[in-house]
């Protein structure tokens, strides 16, 4: 098909969006184009004032556009629990859960030395800075229950428990509302394994 | 979930992309801030720039950056031959088909008088003025298979007829390669009425 040539550039550009083909970007740009050009602008300006303003908060590396977040900043938080993190979008889980009142921290990834990345990548110098501070007292390790999750929690639990901060990593089991029957054998073991005593 | 107001912002303005809801929105944005920030500033460029440039074509009312569009100015398409259509979208999917080497006419709708879309709003004035220029010899009426759709070429069909204008409509039917088992009743029905000789 012979577009526009700005057509054809915006096209390619929607692409670059996670999840997007060339058939959702066609649409998102006829859809902006011909009925939403003030939401094209709002997207562009919002987009562009993202990548200028947004950084990591410098104490637990979360997006944030202050040097501190939030989360950070925020008097309501228990400086006592540490809850350390994957991605951003893992703090945002952990948010809408409602069941943590503690700070987190954000490693950006997990250890994957064939990646090239390493304790520097993940920010675990901030991480024993954060801890030497004194106010942490458990540190919660909420990496995903994958191979690279796993081990970069069992690297970190070693590093908080030689300063002498308790680590604990969340638990992993049968899914709340979840059916026996549909849960996969991998789940199930652990959850078998990890059984707690009922009274 | 306490986003920085920036982040908040963003999430906020990708929602308004079609099929984009809070958890993409928030997908998106994380992915390009984590990830691909150049990718974002490519697509908050083109959006700007595409709001800036794209307007309509003169003469077919597609979307184009020109006074023209590619396939007015092109000397491959036989002038004859006009179809109609809704939409920028259903261009493409008639170019994508390969069986079409004439050229287009966007209607950017239907006819809808509750809404208060009527004849001028679908550029029907510059329909005539198309037509009125005596190049084109057949209009293909293209509109979707709806009611509105059909009402919309019934108007345009005898607009064009009274132009002396031969106005045809494309076949509605079984699709190819589908199976009749699953073709739903009102297809079926046009399909039979439509039945055309086998020799």
């Amino acid at each position: 098909m012979n577009y526009s040539p700005a057509l054809a550039q915006l096209i390619a550009a929607l692409r670059r969006l996670p999840g997007v083909g060339p058939k959702s970007a066609q649409r998102m740009a006829f859809h902006l184009l011909e009925r939403d050009r003030e939401g094209a602008l709002d997207i562009s300006r919002s987009l562009a004032q993202a990548v200028a303003t947004i950084g990591q908060c410098r104490r637990c590396r979360m997006l944030s556009d202050a040097e501190l977040c939030p989360i950070c900043t925020s008097t309501q938080r228990d400086p006592a629990l540490l809850c350390v993190v994957e991605s951003p979008a893992d703090v945002v889980a952990v948010e809408q859960s409602g069941g943590f009142r503690g700070r987190y921290f954000v490693l950006m990834g997990h250890l994957s030395p064939l990646d090239g990345v390493g304790p520097a990548e993940l920010g675990v110098g901030q991480l024993e800075t954060l801890l030497a501070e004194g106010s942490v007292r458990e540190m919660i390790l909420a990496t995903n229950p994958t191979v690279e999750g796993d081990a970069t929690a069992h690297f970190l639990g070693e590093l908080a428990t030689r300063r002498g901060v308790r680590a604990t990593r969340i638990a992993h089991g049968v899914p709340v509302g979840g059916e026996l029957e549909y849960v996969d054998g991998g789940t199930l073991a652990h959850a078998l394994a990890g059984r707690q005593l009922l009274v």
